[in-house]
């Protein structure tokens, strides 16, 4: 993979969404014909040989490059969304935030135990919301599960908070926080 | 494209978000590996040689298959979305809605008067956001803007909010409401 692409085309947004943060703009690399096949290359590249049949994506951003690799994969999508967007049965998983917390659900029937499942982000931060959708993932007894990102901010240890047996890949590792 | 695979496919909730409307679940179709290679040939089809150089995805049903249609066509993507997402210089777009109004925005640096734009959404309903996105795009000066939907419910009328010359097109026309 052209990580020196990636890297040279990420954007960088000091102090949103709230001051002290480096937001890392990954819309930028949406944008660029280039980076977008790049990424969506590399993913294919790590997950072509797995067995998968279900690409999850976390609304919203994880939704981009997680239907694009399902479709190269030959699997299924399946929207794991915040509460109250998702038409029929759910289940549904609650989890802290900095200030209060949220929740978000996936249909009861988008994954059963016949699925290898990749659960997949843009960002790796503090892996909170992640962590809550893997865990949704995993009630509902698929074969295996297993876990990407586009972007990990090494500096925020987010690979902490995941069970030591999750199999966690993200296509960069950037030391920031 | 089968239509039949899709329709057989595509469910129906009824009373979704509110009684009396019967909401058509993309999402089956989406956890479907064949609709979904079925859906991604049809766009590919359809706008193959039609110059896009951007595919605008409104949030957050619509990035599923616009990042998706942007990689086959060597296209960037561009997401459309709610107020407060975007983190850097946005213009914005107000609409009404049943009760109360909407905003959504896109970057302002996501188009350029060099582009090709397809407007994506999964769904053409009342039309309300989808005019508000293609607005949008249009301020932005691209060559040309075209508007595309999985699926349109033509009783309830969408074409005719859009102006007389705006080129919409959609894989699927239902009759319901």
């Amino acid at each position: 993979m052209n990580k020196e692409l990636l890297l040279k085309n990420l954007r960088n947004i000091p102090d949103f969404p709230v001051p002290g943060i480096q937001f890392k703009d990954v819309s930028s690399l949406f944008k660029n014909p280039e980076c977008l096949k790049e990424m969506s290359d590399a993913l294919y590249e790590l997950y072509k040989d797995k067995g998968i049949t279900k690409v999850a994506g976390i609304e919203s951003r994880g939704f981009v490059m997680a239907a694009s690799l399902a479709l190269r994969l030959g699997a299924g999508f399946v929207p794991i969304r915040k509460l109250g967007k998702l038409p029929a049965e759910t289940i549904t998983e609650t989890y802290g935030k900095e200030y209060g917390h949220d929740t978000i659900e996936i249909h009861k029937d988008a994954i059963d135990e016949n699925d290898v499942v990749l659960v997949h982000d843009d960002l790796l931060a503090t892996g909170g919301t992640m962590l809550a959708a893997y865990n949704l993932v995993k009630k509902l007894n698929p074969k295996k599960a297993m876990i990407n990102f586009l972007i990990e901010l090494e500096g925020l240890k987010g690979r902490d908070v995941f069970p030591a047996d999750a199999q966690i890949d993200c296509l960069l590792s950037l030391e920031g926080k």
